[in-house]
């Protein structure tokens, strides 16, 4: 029977050991030591006790094909190290312009603006580094498929790519297709690339890859769909961020345009499809059930 | 006999045109289209006529071992993406401040400064997806290392690194030997990881790695070198960019420690150790002999 709670907790504790061991001026060596200061920054950023749904979903994905948890260390560490540093620029005064994340000041706010915005330059590169190593997978095509895949969800077309068109939404109308094809850049893109990394560790043929594919990209609306609910519905203590925000900055969400009501209704429907998706893989699959209902169940 | 003005002027034409072919929204396509915005401040903070000398030094360690010039394409290109991003990230106005680069507005001040990140953020992503192609080459093992290269180079215990230490630099008191330490990593890790890709793209054995790093870092302390005494003695209309910054700034170079003159040998002697370092390899490596009292001559 599995346990969902067990799985995240492991997951990110063993993400939290290894980003720390990960995250030292000796092991960012490249022909120099890394300045103490930027290790300092990187650690503040990523060191956050933070859920790691995107290293759970690279696990989860791979244990469909049997593939041990610790053998998708490396691969979820990378995902991890690019949400962090995605959150990190994010944060900057230029873009979101937030002073507080999980309830303690941003890493702009802790260091400054220069250190935050080569923090998170030196977590992307380094995630790439990851990559490349033996230790990430022995075969040299899959650790290659994983830095295209992690690339493509990370760039200009994936996650970079989204949060361009959401400032770029700031002034202009958007439509709710609009708003649904920049949030599956924005968040949805990462979430995509983490469960076929998943995929990918586990040797997973075209057929499954697109099906995982299908679940992914329905498990990151629903995501997205909690995330805007959260934001109209909670209070900042209990997010540890700044709340109520989208609607002050003037931005469109799906909120807005189906109601809360409508939002739920569609949310319910959108983890209905990431469940369907799953169909042909049996218990094997459970854990990426959980983790789609547990997306779902943040907005409550 | 080898024509340097030829080679350099053939690959800065075919990077400019890889650039312009590379950085569109379809080629940067993820799971969506690149937003326009973004591919139009990654295409202003490349396609700008560089000289294109570290895809240059890619082509002439790897013409060592009879590559042929376009197979050294991609992953030139790729270093020259990671070197346009990081002048876009160093200018923004938390780090450098800059307003001018080669004669014109920089990214931040053409777009704005989220604009800026977001660019330089998706052009370093962009630069591991090339490598990671087979067009790149055709072995995975080969374009593994260049990922792991170019990661080193460009990340904490590199490029990034050495920003890092120059920011920090200028509230500190630095010596000579610091100075050193700092432009190693800063400009000198990219420089090296260039040379080293050429060295990878075309086989070489450990001696020959070695021998090719030893003039790398050579080449980059002349590089460094001729640039800090450019500084000094050149009008900012000649060199497109702000100059006698660095005394501004109250920033220690070596041109301050050791005096013109002073630096000035140290720079002749700079590049006579880059050259006797490639003794072992007669006229294949006119290239790199050629780029190396390049270096050089840009201080007179």
């Amino acid at each position: 029977m599995y346990d969902f709670s067990a799985d995240m907790i492991d997951c990110a504790t063993a993400i939290e050991v290894a980003l720390g061991n990960q995250l030292s001026a000796a092991q960012l060596s490249g022909p120099g030591p890394a300045a103490k200061r930027l290790v300092a920054a990187m650690r503040y950023g990523s060191l956050n006790g933070g859920k790691r749904l995107r290293p759970l979903l690279v696990r989860q994905a791979a244990a469909i094909f049997q593939v041990p948890a610790n053998q998708t260390l490396t691969a979820g560490l990378a995902v991890e190290m690019v949400h962090c540093y995605s959150l990190i620029h994010d944060d900057l005064p230029a873009m979101d312009d937030d002073d507080l994340r999980r309830g303690r000041p941003t890493v702009h706010k802790a260091y400054d603006e220069a250190t935050a915005i080569l923090a998170g330059d030196a977590l992307l590169t380094q995630a790439f580094a990851l990559l490349a190593e033996p230790q990430c997978h022995p075969d040299p095509v899959v650790r290659i498929a994983l830095v295209t895949e992690l690339a493509k969800g990370s760039g200009g077309g994936g996650m970079v790519g989204g949060q361009m068109r959401d400032i770029e939404g700031e002034q202009d109308i958007f439509s709710g297709d609009d708003i649904s094809a920049m949030q599956a850049m924005k968040t949805g893109a990462l979430i995509r690339a983490s469960v076929r990394m998943g995929a990918i560790l586990g040797g997973a043929d075209a057929r499954g890859l697109a099906v995982l594919t299908a679940y992914a990209e329905a498990a990151g609306r629903a995501f997205q769909l909690a995330d805007d609910i959260l934001d109209v519905t909670t209070s900042a203590a209990a997010m540890g961020k700044a709340t109520g925000k989208d609607a002050d900055m003037g931005k469109q969400t799906l909120v807005n345009i189906l109601g809360i009501d409508g939002a739920r209704q569609h949310l319910s429907n959108t983890v209905a499809a990431a469940l369907s998706a799953l169909r042909t893989f049996g218990p094997k699959a459970d854990g990426l059930r959980a983790t789609a209902r547990y997306f779902a169940s943040r907005e409550s």
